[in-house]
């Protein structure tokens, strides 16, 4: 059994801190916004989280470990299974431990993950996805293939970052109010996703339905997210014949995927994101100290 | 003949205006960055043009007509012809017109254009388009069929758009720093944009080129240029057979579009987009002075 640990999944915007107890069970849970955004001297910034944390083991996961992080932690290649993430754990400092990211050696697509990878493990271990294909939808969607218990290999899809890249500086930016709904032009925008692939196009069709067609904002932005996540699906199921799809991630996100994979004629399961991030950590430190 | 008068095509972010003398000749050309952003009240701004160029009639096209700017003129609706854009001037003031936009108003397919219908009304006034398949590439690519002698339909793909966006707010941010060069990386970009349909997931694959297999962020940026017009030109093109499509705009971006263009099979002819702008200018100012 670990000892008492802390894992931080730390991305560009947020950081999820949570303290593990050493039966794997949560004690406490922070989120704040000290992403990589927001941080500009990590070793004060460790000192103030030991402040509050005690002097546990720190496992830090996400794109703190990338080049736009703190210290740049080399990917290990897929296929990775808990040990070679494990072996590929960087010590930056005193009980101060950096998870790898996973990447694709594809000459003709490579691919590379940071984070997700714990968040498979920890769906690995404790058992709720098997071989088979798996979709963490996020900022970047990952569409994972698991090939005997490892990550076998994967696809990302940038949808999250290209609705936030419109909804911040695009002509579309004005529709791009109101959270999309889980709904009927939702799901109208998801069905042209799949069906179609003109992507580029059909956004901008949604600002000539609001001004000329009457189409409300909301409903832009439902329509505008539906269209994104059906053409995600479509890519990340590629043709795949995956009949039931296990989604990692936040649980309102997931729901759209959900929605999504439905009208793709596919089942889904929802594991929350944060559950499996946990597990994955702890299932990391135990591998790093044994 | 026309007395002189001055044309304004006034965009988001800049401003081109022509002082144009009776002959259709442009006496003076002046660019500056008083687009919309940097303009809130019009009333002053007009004066100050005037100021600058006369108490000369003014035609103003563009999104100054738009939602976003200083007076909304309601679109015309495809097919339009010279005659049916005329007709919607609207008189904004003592001597100050403003073209209206055209739309398709199709509920399938709704599209909206404005500015490029002057550019068209120009091209076609200086017997350098006919009938067939038009592009005017830019912020957002317009697809045009010219039907006897109208622009009958279109379709906008939002690639300009799309990129600035991704410059400015994305993961791809910092790869997005050197303009794209029309080279071969820029080519094998477009021919898996013409070719396949998962942009927003290949898009993200050039992050893990330049992070594991040392693609230079110079070609990086030619790369999703490429990615983004190679599906431009096969959602523009269709299933149509144009085998010579005229490009109307500025010259540097229509040359990474003629080369997507060969790349698909097809010939185009270049016709600069100021050129077409200012003819078409003339013909709206002669028909609404007949």
């Amino acid at each position: 059994m670990n000892p008492d640990f802390v894992a931080v999944d730390w991305g560009s915007t947020n950081r999820r801190v949570f303290h593990v107890a050493a039966d794997g069970s949560v004690i406490r849970r922070m989120v704040d916004d000290r992403g990589l955004r927001a941080v500009s001297d990590f070793p004060t910034e460790i000192a103030r989280l030991r402040e509050e944390t005690g002097a546990l083991a720190l496992l830090l996961a996400g794109t703190v470990g990338s080049n736009r992080g703190w210290v740049e932690v080399p990917y290990v290649p897929a296929p990775a299974r808990l040990a070679t993430v494990a072996a590929g754990v960087l010590r930056a400092g005193d009980g101060v431990f950096i998870v790898p990211g996973v990447n694709v050696p594809d000459p003709v697509r490579p691919d590379i993950m940071r984070g997700e990878e714990v968040q498979l493990l920890g769906a690995l271990a404790l058992g709720l996805i098997g071989d088979g294909l798996v979709c963490l939808p996020g900022t970047h969607s990952k569409w994972v293939v698991v090939d005997d218990g490892a990550i076998d290999s994967f696809r990302t899809v940038m949808t999250g970052d290209i609705f936030a890249a419109l909804q911040s500086a695009s002509i579309l930016s004005d529709l791009l109010v109101d959270a999309p709904a889980c709904d009927a032009v939702f799901a109208l925008g998801v069905d042209h996703g799949l069906e179609a692939s003109d992507l580029t196009a059909e956004l901008f069709t949604t600002r000539a339905r609001v001004l000329t067609a009457g189409m409300s904002r909301a409903d832009a932005a439902s329509r505008i997210s539906g269209l994104l996540i059906g053409a995600d699906v479509r890519i990340g199921l590629g043709h795949r014949r995956a009949d039931v799809v296990p989604l990692i991630g936040a649980p309102a996100l997931c729901e759209l995927f959900a929605l999504a994979l439905q009208r793709a004629g596919r089942e889904s399961v929802v594991i929350d994101g944060e559950t499996a991030f946990v597990a994955g950590a702890c299932a990391i430190m135990k591998e790093i100290l044994a």
